[in-house]
């Protein structure tokens, strides 16, 4: 069986926006790198056995309120909202045994159960209470009694945002905390890429839910221009280039070859066949947005056990010295996606990661995403205005680019977080494109950043292999050390409050 | 001119609950304390000079988002908020000279900028750009178009909320930063009672926007029984016992003699002359209403230089030894009011802030305040159930009572806030009965409390007057010293950030 991952999509956005002002509508119906995607190299026969608890999962549902921040009466409408929750190895309310809980992204939970192994890999040693959520407009978690009167329109759609999301984490892990009787056990929020935002965010607007937050690849500052527009493409670059430098000056070489060959009489057919597209190109943009798109998942993606930008400059180099340009291309794409294949680039379905991040991107998740300089790709600059267009064009309302930081923070962090707010890991591999906008260093005490020189997208949550490599087991063995830190000190402040306290305080 | 000063309708809240199951429908028209009351014993006369700046100020509009949270269509509509500014006395950028917010509560914005004199008496000292903010759906604040548009249903009034209001905050200051180039200015948010809980909460929801908060008697604690129901009746009747043993002993000896005249034939004409009303008793509950209307406002505003509780009990304990004890309260009524009345407890036009409050308070501000025991006043303990279904009678929507204490927090604070968040100040005055849900005992380092033994409601923020007692110039000037802490450090962190800091973090 092959296991979901951290999500991957957030590297979708980046769709919406690179492409905008060089490739024509065409390219939003670009293939998208599924939730899948960064878990392939995870075969289930490397998965530790302590894993294997399936079930002992109970799949729930919480009756959950629409709108959380208005008193209309469309407010008061509610959805069931699903969640899991696994009590196998938890230690009781009577030792206030913490509870670690998964905020769910966008993306079903259906995976993330058995992906996301950072909670069962842990569950033993802190005798923990395992809560998944799933985000709301994902999966079964549909308002409106279906995903078409859901995604309508933006009267139905408007209710999907993080703050909501948010909201409904609140209130599940409250909820779940008086079922269990667990008022006093401590609980620690996970999540990976958006998930990791909501993750610190959580930590940030609900202290009294959530004692701690772990925040994988979270790009919390790819927002409001307050990382440069090429971070992302900055580090795929580089990537590439550490790997070899070679194949970085094939791959910045290709694209003008490309548009050559595009160019001739009969030159789009030439390249589909080149390139075994499963279709026939219509325009060139469409053949470098796969190989962007390629390069990039390769990049966020990097995973120990087979390294793919090391796949791909593998084939490229390879091919024999005399070869051109497109060929070596050939190559990479080759080895990475399988020569066995009869066709590459096949169009995918629309999946509901797809479908539901356009939104968010579109609203609220706006990332300036864009290609200005020292990168190996064509230049390609976000535009905001015409991005802003396109979001009208699609759902009818514009985005809103500065509300993340309005709501949320992320300008001047580290002059804002080192004197407010605590317990929160930011953990990023520095080989992660999206590490660009992440907190590489840190603030305070308690609110630190585990960076790994070696790692890509979300790699600590995901489960132990027998096979990872040092540098993955000592990142999750510092967070698990500082999150026990954390928890040591809540319960040392529960003791002294329960004793001396008065009142409800 | 009088002036007026901290919202006094936190007051309010509790008429539409104390009396819900003694007093029938008739109770939802008692009249209610104006903002005004709350300062009505500040003359003019008494105001330090350096106030009188009120020529500096600027009053503006800026296009306020109308739902933050969602993006319906009907989000994205717009509503003009009031707000002023006085940059008289501010260093200007280059100093990165501090902001002075003032958050507007349940009540228009005009009185504010000369009564909370916290403001202005302060402006000099800390080079100071002050800001005034209305509350929306007060005073000019109105979206929809007009006050009847948006009160005609909960359709429009749904928006009208906490959340909103200090995400409309955060909007209005980070504007008014880019404005003034004060990228880098400190901001200090001020507020009392309901204005002193969104302080607080802003702080804790947007410390990327507010550098610290002076939240004056905000009883965040009132909340989703935190505090005890009957804490408010319990330091009204501590406040009279205080004053006089058998001042206390009539008032709590008189509701059963109302009770007992009321039924006589003719009793509640007899009671109606007694006590001289503005119009003819229908229900002895009316008086019993306005009395105990009358000793709360005493208590919650007994301010120096009057102490009304003792003016009171000097009316009930100076009428001869051998008058009947309803003689004696009517006395009390006579100190209190003045004796050159025509009539006493006559209707009052419904406030803005009444009207505002109600919806509130029947929305999410739920305090359940009622009278269980250890009070001088008869037993009327607080309902959940009949106040939702009063609440769902006046507007058709539930009260979310809960909410409160899920978006902001409250229960176990000492042991959530001991290590997360920093730089507010809950102030209190002990006498006023609001403190029993006000944060009383300091939390950490910088979440403390400046409380006053003889205090009442928000004296600490109303201006300076050449009469105010010690304890009261020694309450503000601790406020003053602490604030000027954390400024100074937050310049510290700014020197060293901006020398060693790189990228925008």
């Amino acid at each position: 069986m092959k296991t979901s991952t951290c999500p991957s999509s957030l590297y979708l956005l980046f769709f919406f926006t690179i492409f905008f002002d060089s490739f024509t509508a065409s390219r939003f119906n670009i293939p998208r790198l599924s939730p899948i995607k960064g878990a392939i190299l995870q075969e289930p026969e490397l998965l530790s056995s302590e894993r294997n608890i399936s079930g002992d999962y109970e799949d729930l549902f919480y009756n959950q309120t629409l709108d959380h921040f208005n008193y209309r009466p469309e407010s008061y409408s509610s959805f069931q909202q699903r969640y899991v929750i696994s009590s196998k190895y938890w230690g009781g309310s009577n030792s206030s045994s913490p509870i670690f809980a998964y905020l769910g992204a966008e993306a079903p939970l259906d995976n993330d159960v058995l992906s996301i192994g950072f909670l069962p890999d842990n569950a033993v040693r802190f005798k923990a209470l395992l809560v998944y959520i799933e985000h709301r407009y994902y999966g079964k978690s549909i308002p409106f009694g279906s995903r078409k009167e859901a995604f309508k329109n933006t009267s139905t759609l408007g209710y999907f945002n993080s703050a909501q999301a948010i909201a409904d984490y609140a209130e599940i892990l409250m909820y779940v905390k008086k079922q269990y009787h667990a008022e006093d056990s401590p609980v620690i929020v996970v999540g990976g890429s958006y998930g990791g935002m909501l993750a610190s965010w959580f930590r940030l607007k609900y202290p009294h839910v959530a004692l701690g937050a772990l925040a994988s690849s979270a790009p919390i500052l790819y927002f409001d221009d307050i990382t440069p527009q090429d971070g992302y493409y900055s580090i795929v670059t580089k990537d590439f280039r550490e790997a070899s430098e070679t194949c970085y000056q094939t791959i910045r070489d290709s694209w003008s070859e490309i548009d050559k060959v595009a160019s001739q009489p009969d030159g789009l057919s030439i390249l589909s066949k080149k390139f075994k597209t499963c279709f026939p190109l219509k325009m060139a943009s469409e053949l470098k947005g796969y190989l962007l798109e390629l390069y990039s998942a390769a990049a966020q993606y990097n995973q120990p056990l087979r390294y793919p930008v090391n796949v791909i400059c593998g084939g490229i180099d390879g091919e024999a010295s005399g070869s051109d340009i497109l060929s070596k291309i050939v190559a990479g794409v080759a080895a990475y996606e399988g020569d066995h294949k009869f066709c590459y680039f096949s169009p995918k379905n629309e999946s509901e990661t797809a479908v539901g991040w356009s939104w968010q991107g579109c609203s609220e998740m706006v990332q300036p995403i864009g290609i200005v300089n020292n990168t190996m790709f064509p230049h390609d600059p976000f535009n905001q205005t015409l991005f802003n267009s396109h979001c009208n064009t699609l759902y009818g309302v514009p985005p809103r680019p500065h509300w993340v930081t309005t709501y949320y923070g992320g300008h001047n962090i580290k002059l804002i977080l080192r004197r407010f707010g605590s317990n929160i890991i930011f953990s990023n591999g520095l080989k992660d494109p999206y590490s660009s906008g992440g907190v590489l260093e840190n603030i305070s005490d308690s609110v630190v950043a585990v960076n790994t020189v070696n790692g890509s997208h979300c790699l600590d949550i995901l489960g132990k292999n027998y096979g990872d490599p040092d540098w993955l087991v000592k990142q999750r063995e510092t967070e698990v050390g500082i999150i026990e830190g954390w928890i040591t000190k809540y319960y040392a402040d529960l003791k002294e409050l329960k004793i001396y306290g008065n009142r409800n305080l």
